[in-house]
């Protein structure tokens, strides 16, 4: 079964600039991130690792073949997992605040200490989750029935308005969301805003509606996401991201997430 | 367009023991929550504030008249909104982690100290959401298509599945989660545990597999907590809930969440 499974032609592991990371991150550590190279909750967690500099070994899972020691801490055997005094944690905005919490002496912070600024993170953090993936999903899966279909400038559409949303409530000056530095927003939403060449290449172009005020900010806050070292040491190159699409963009990717969008759920 | 509104009709304040609890807290304070009565999300909230003994006043929200003062803090009107130093703060599960953060010399603690504990706190407090209360819904608003459908059957034993999964997660002394005391986890369940009922009464019968050990285990954690003064205090009579879940049974009810379970999402 599984060698006739589509998704398993992937490409086996990361390369260009997330290769080298990878590689950099080889040897034993007691803290270890089970990853796939593809996968932008991954990249969640390892924003969060590099940013803080928090020591941790990388395993790239073959998702054809899981390895027991990962099947033995979390059954599902799902990535991210971490391994953390052999014990698992999942759920990636889950690892990400428990980084913050057991590396307190790991610099930058990544949320605010006020807690009313820190829960309004968390709303957003949400809101990405929530909204803004399964938005994207929506977009990048969407089969036109014919020529003149409306529904693709719908979904493409609607991912505009969550993206709008969320700008909305940038510090106006940034470039990141809550002003002059990074945060744990900014990382969880990159791993989708990094991503977002897809639509060009699958889908008659992102097409965000240049002179709006949102689109501006929004633009600002990407460059300046883009930049920065957790980011580029994070991407592998793009030619190897593309067969992948290429089944989200035809509907046929066999992911969790592929799957709850196609019966028109959320991150499951 | 309101006054045809089918959910128009639902009972417009707390009723009972909720009823005394909404009275002892009218008095102007500077934390307010806006609530339904009816509101399981809402009623996360209140544990967490009757719990720690936080001075909050309970503002009820008609839904079909809200109130200026909630619309110009948060323009979608969603109960619970919480009001804190002029500020809107939103989503029941950020709300309550907030007022942990917000108050932390108010007693009990109700998130564990440890960062992996409290990393696998939030874990299953992510389960309850998005697994929990998505699958409570499915079996609620299932309507069979014959007498023979067996889909009510698969609905029924779907929401026993998610019970197990998160009972076997629990201390095995208890009673609660963690163990001998209460915390965010307990509670942020809870409005939907003491909820089961309904089931009883409109899809023939909860039905747990007695004699499984999780059901055990599940009905000690039940007892304990529907004993809680907080959890009594924030129920009201059972005959008032009725017709609005009886909308629910039918598949008729308005609710964000019942439109989503109907369009085979999640929590909206």
């Amino acid at each position: 079964m599984v060698k006739d499974h589509p998704d398993a032609k992937l490409f086996p592991h990361a390369t260009g600039a997330a290769d080298k990371m990878v590689k950099a991150h080889q040897k034993e550590e007691p803290l270890k991130l089970y990853s796939g190279w593809f996968c932008p909750f991954v990249q969640r967690v390892l924003l969060v690792l590099l940013e803080k500099k928090i020591p941790f070994q990388y395993i790239e899972v073959n998702p054809y073949h899981k390895p027991e020691s990962l099947l033995s801490l979390n059954p599902r055997g799902l990535v991210p997992t971490l391994e953390y005094e052999n014990k698992p944690l999942y759920e990636s905005t889950v690892v990400c605040e428990f980084l913050e919490d057991a590396y307190p002496s790991s610099m930058p912070k990544l949320l605010p200490s006020d807690p009313y600024e820190k829960a309004r993170v968390r709303i957003w953090i949400d809101f990405v989750t929530s909204r803004i993936i399964p938005s994207f999903h929506r977009f990048l899966q969407y089969q036109p029935k014919s020529s003149s279909d409306p529904g693709l400038e719908k979904v493409r559409s609607d991912f505009h308005h969550q993206l709008a949303q969320f700008t909305q409530e940038m510090d106006s000056t940034g470039p990141y969301f809550l002003g002059s530095e990074a945060s744990l927003i900014d990382l969880v939403i990159a791993p989708w805003a990094v991503r977002t060449w897809v639509f060009d290449h699958f889908k008659g172009g992102l097409n965000l509606p240049q002179g709006e005020k949102w689109v501006e900010r929004w633009s600002k806050w990407l460059s300046a996401v883009e930049k920065r070292e957790s980011v580029v040491n994070t991407i592998s190159e793009r030619d190897k991201y593309l067969p992948i699409y290429q089944r989200y963009a035809d509907d046929t990717a066999q992911s969790e997430l592929a799957k709850a969008t196609r019966e028109g759920k959320g991150v499951p």
